[in-house]
């Protein structure tokens, strides 16, 4: 672990530096490989999919009696616990629905927003070792609630040609269109293109390793919109000496957990915390499976002194963590200061697993300091803001010479003589 | 203008088509500016703006007596009118805050939702023949209203290192914070990564040319975001035999005037319609000083009849125009069928010129067929959501075991015992 105290404010911004992620080798391979699906279609994923999945399709398309396997072999106690899951995020993000929002801005001139759901998305899950069925429940649930059409799943399948069955039977249970058994690169190209077997999609959404993330980025450039810009995932907890050490040394290694890259940081006003902090981690983590992983993802971890308050959250703000906890006497000091973070949880009771998996905020969140400037996913991410107008005679009165200066100020004449006919019609009535 | 008849919904995807636009050589160009001005700042921004403006400069920073002066030279009357335009799009875009969203998803869970601004925004303003200070207005009153601590706000300098007086006048009137006079790709380079005088923004807007749009395109691979990508501006208008030809014809027209790029549609039940249009456009035609520019966007532009509502619509959605007019009998059938467009004027008397000046909705809007997947620009655009969650100890009792249900069955144990610690905490007390 590095240590530092009261690091002057010129050292926070390499304080908050993440590892740099140079893609540039990996963007031909990811080029190369779209170019072959938009001309080539399934053929090219199937053989993709041999290549990189080990395994030779026919077809992509998940079949029903899969998904009823499936089923069979989840547990009672998983089913319920990814129930109360799946109510959780439910309540949370069909209370994100927003009314139509109506002013009218001049008399006869009404003005209102509305929104409109994404038709077609795309929900990428990730397969391997985790298998990440929370990320459908967090992906599947709000599309639903939105009003997406068609809600295509891509996720790889293992070397017998199937993809884990909690994965099935969230996908499943949360109103998933159709899964198809695609990973990596060819997957996110497929629903870029669309191919014969698998749709289209305006928008992908979700997780992935570096050639799903550079795919998503190159997705970008054929007119496909995706959920964010991603990166290792991140923790960052203060705590006072109001926090209990054994906890937030859990909360840091459930991030470590993640991966080596995982970024991992302690800041606190005590020196006594950090340094219980640091024993608990050692105690631990010993007997973690993924042991190793969270060991290294330790190593860089950093532990931050900093005696004042004000100046913590100035640095927490500059850093913008994806993931933020706070035990702190002073908590609503923090909530009310914070302007960059993904999501935040409060209190010694509040761990992060708990928005990772039921409490019913969305887990897939900017990394990489993005939480300057990006949402995590919420209900809005899959759905379009629209607005209308309707001007009545007498609202055309009222504004219609003002547009005809501004327009002629702008030397777009054309602009101004739609309104200028529609006046003297008026005029002349 | 090229004619359609009933064309069959194979043509669909040709028609809405858009011009294909390759952007791979000035990629090049732009990625060699960014990398001049990352290393030489200032310096290199200067470089540039003597070489694509003509000009030296030695500051960028627009002075307070400049601003004063730009004062001077705006007419009463314009400023009437753009007073105007700021109070509606005031209203419209004040009313699209949102409160937090509390919701206790189970007993002793409680999850929020709260909007926090962008901290840092950029605002591009091209020059050029037509200065678009309306632009100012669209960009600078939701950033102002959404809270963003720096507003900064380029354009080009004319020859003699000025900038039009109507887009100082209206960036000073908004909020903004600091304007400088600097210009295309080395403008949008300056906000990404900061020079000594110009400072690096989070989120980029604004229109531009094809150089404007490739830099910020290029910008988002430096973890700076932006508003939207960008193509030629488009409209598209539906018209039934309760239009009135002449508006018609002028809405199309003003679409016509922006570029010879610009994507004017008709889409009609009625061939009488079509014809009066037609002719329309002829005659008003020839009085537009920017008359070439209009006639050449004409002779791309698509009147097509489609003789079903219900068609008409399919169309219009799998189209998504930027802009849409409805003049139709039944325009709450097409209303409450759009799925996709960025905005939608409804009625003989609501020019698309309203909605781009002064009816108070915004002007930067999603072209390209974007508006499928991307929202125009409104109040969301400069905040991002942030959600927290307090859980209380009863609380965790409740959840805490379908979490850790769930973390084991990823594999995720660190995550597991991030609760188990805490229950069993709670189990001894």
């Amino acid at each position: 672990m590095k240590k530092y105290k009261n690091p002057p404010q010129s050292q926070w911004s390499s304080l908050s530096q993440r590892p740099t992620q140079s893609f540039a080798e990996i963007e031909e391979t990811v080029k190369a490989i779209f170019k072959e699906i938009q001309t080539k279609g399934d053929n090219a994923v199937a053989k993709y999919t041999s290549l990189f999945d080990g395994i030779k399709l026919d077809t992509f398309l998940v079949a029903e009696n899969e998904i009823k396997e499936a089923e069979k072999q989840i547990s009672e106690d998983l089913k319920h616990a990814i129930a109360l899951a799946k109510s959780n995020i439910y309540k949370f993000h069909s209370a994100q629905k927003t009314n139509k929002i109506e002013v009218e801005t001049t008399e006869g001139v009404v003005c209102w927003q509305e929104k409109r759901p994404i038709q077609k998305v795309g929900l990428y899950i990730p397969g391997g070792t985790a298998p990440l069925f929370s990320t459908v429940l967090m992906l599947a649930i709000p599309a639903k609630i939105a009003g997406c059409e068609e809600i295509i799943l891509c996720s790889p399948p293992d070397k017998n040609g199937k993809i884990n069955p909690a994965i099935l039977y969230a996908a499943h249970l949360c109103g998933v269109t159709n899964i198809f058994k695609v990973g990596g690169i060819q997957a996110i190209a497929a629903l870029t293109f669309g191919t014969a077997s698998i749709p289209k999609v305006y928008k992908i959404f979700g997780p992935g390793n570096q050639y799903v993330t550079v795919a998503k980025q190159v997705a970008t450039q054929f007119d496909t919109a995706i959920d964010m810009p991603a990166g290792p995932s991140e923790l960052l907890v203060y705590a006072d000496d109001s926090s209990i050490p054994a906890f937030v040394a859990s909360d840091l290694l459930s991030q470590a957990e993640h991966g080596t890259d995982s970024q991992v940081i302690l800041v606190s006003n005590s020196q006594k915390i950090i340094d219980e902090v640091e024993n608990e981690i050692e105690n631990q983590i010993q007997v973690l499976p993924r042991k190793e992983i969270a060991q290294k993802a330790i190593e860089n971890s950093k532990l931050i002194l900093i005696k004042k308050e004000n100046d913590a959250l100035a640095f927490i703000n500059e850093y913008a963590p994806e993931h933020l906890i706070i035990c702190s006497k002073n908590e609503t000091f923090f909530i009310d200061g914070i302007q960059n973070a993904g999501s935040v949880f409060i209190g010694n009771f509040t761990p992060e697993s708990a928005g990772d998996y039921a409490s019913g905020t969305n887990h897939t969140l900017p990394t990489n300091g993005f939480s300057k400037n990006y949402s995590g996913v919420n209900l809005d991410s899959f759905s379009k803001a629209i607005t209308f107008q309707k001007i009545a005679e007498h609202g055309l009165k009222n504004i219609g010479n003002a547009i005809e200066i501004m327009a002629e100020a702008e030397g777009l004449q054309a602009h101004k003589n739609a309104i200028t006919l529609r006046l003297n019609a008026l005029n002349n009535e």
